[in-house]
């Protein structure tokens, strides 16, 4: 029987803020342009209280992949926690909206709904500082069965990795779809990320893992080589299927003895933020319809030039669909 | 003595959500594309769960003004009444980055952050229907007598006539500013709202008004004329400055027997939110510093212009000053 999804996410749950700075700006606050870090409620207080005029959107990695995705046509549910409160709100309405099915029940009591401050400098890269608020409650008992099992394939956020409790959560949904006879996805997310949980990630990718989705300094990172060709080479034997993004440099999809190199398409950048998770979506809706693989990495070439051509991680208007 | 704010801005404290919709979308919910609707909570969920994605910004008409007129280097101060709540936080946060003084303390108990769903067509107009929440507590003992007296032009936003409490608060206000000697401006806000308010718009301006801000309906329906040309003879002897826009035709200043035409600056136009609230931002700040009424005319079009060739009622970039 068809699965009544194509594609189940699980992440972290997260609004973002999204102002615009400076270089400088990251300077004096030693931040690392282009990472995320996870702050405490308190620091992202402090942070939050010096940052310009900000606006608010719905974010997290997966979740940003759904909404994606489901524009794209995917038939999309997405699993994770926010609070009871008027960003969480916001989230359940912006995912719902999309046409993703959320049914994960809000925290009623405790932290609020997790919040990423997004610094966007003028050259379009994104700096982030996550407070996971009520994100760090998602545990196994989150994990929807009945909805992963009949789902084509779920895919996960490494940056779920980081609550305590979440890592268990991961290998149950993996297990769960499995066992259904369904396919896993990865993002590596973040290559500090990586950093924090390498060998965690590298046996999950090498047990778990259908679909290993990483950029450059992540795949580098997760297989501790130099060059780009020694990480290809790497995931090569280890994962089924590896999508690896290089940002204008293109991407390359690894599956067994072939390599597929897919350009970029061509974008005036304004933000990065949710490149890749746009790029993601895009190859797993793709993937989901049936289309070859080339065809799933130019879709998510087109999904990832759409969102750095606006503000934000999720396309205003339509995205161009490949042949 | 210089007063220590050049402006303080009184008006509904609200949080906007930016979502496109299409032209099918406002006939078929009966909605009168461009004005702004009074909603109650329950029908602004409703209306809410049949929107698109949406992203949330800081708004409140004089809020707008007070934010940018602060961007062209006023010092402003603004009065409204937010909820002790999330929004409330990112209203307050956004004021305080763009360099207001926003010393009203939030309500306590009761309802959450007022919100404007803004609904914005291909055609870049925007259509509101606003949920006042909190800010339908606002009354005469939230008017700040030391920063009122204490700031040389006293702001005040049309729609703030439509709380009950308001319009007592509203007199007060320009009677503190009035015997301290200081300018009161007015903002029409909406021609339905002058319709619900016409009679004590009408007085309002006669007796106590030195600024009024309206664009061509707003003033028409002011006066019950049926041309521009009969509203600028009717404001000419009702108020000392008129500041009349007219969207791509620019504005008309009047002034005694002067009638001062300013044309509107080029923009490619994507979201025409806030586009009166900047201009009055624009010219209020150069009125504040001492400029002639043409360059405040002028700057008042710059602004304009900057908001409404990008999403949002606050620009993300700096505005062009007037020389």
């Amino acid at each position: 029987m068809t699965p009544r999804f194509d594609i189940t996410g699980i992440g972290n749950a997260i609004v973002d803020v999204l102002a615009r700075v400076d270089d400088g700006f990251l300077s004096r606050h030693d931040m690392r342009k282009g990472s995320m870090t996870l702050v405490d409620a308190e620091t992202a207080e402090q942070l939050y209280a010096l940052l310009p005029p900000g606006e608010e959107h719905s974010g997290g990695s997966a979740a940003n992949t759904c909404a994606v995705a489901a524009s794209l046509g995917a038939r999309v549910a997405y699993l994770g926690k926010v609070a009871a409160d008027q960003l969480g709100a916001v989230f359940r309405h912006d995912l719902a909206a999309s046409g993703v099915y959320f049914p994960s029940s809000p925290l009623a009591h405790g932290a609020p709904t997790g919040r990423c401050l997004v610094l966007v400098t003028p050259d379009a890269q994104r700096t982030m500082h996550t407070a996971l608020g009520a994100a760090v409650t998602f545990g196994e008992s989150d994990v929807d069965e009945t909805v992963i099992a009949d789902s084509a394939i779920v895919y996960l956020e490494g940056y779920l990795f980081d609550p305590p409790a979440a890592q268990a959560a991961f290998r149950r949904a993996a297990r769960i779809a499995r066992a259904a006879g369904r396919k896993v996805a990865l993002s590596l997310s973040d290559a500090f990320c990586v950093d924090r949980h390498r060998a965690a990630f590298r046996a999950l990718v090498r047990s778990e893992i259908d679909i290993l989705f990483a950029n450059e300094s992540e795949v580098t990172s997760l297989y501790e080589v130099n060059s780009f060709g020694e990480a290809v080479a790497a995931a090569r034997t280890e994962v089924e299927i590896a999508v690896l993004t290089r940002s204008e440099a293109g991407s390359v999809i690894v599956h067994g003895g072939e390599t597929i190199a897919i350009p970029a398409e061509a974008a005036r950048v304004i933000d990065t933020t949710g490149a890749g998770d746009a790029y993601a979506a895009g190859f797993l809706a793709a993937f989901a319809a049936g289309r070859g693989l080339a065809r799933c990495g130019q879709q998510g070439a087109l999904a990832a030039a759409a969102v750095i051509s606006d503000w934000g991680a999720r396309p205003r208007s339509p995205i161009r669909r490949v042949n």
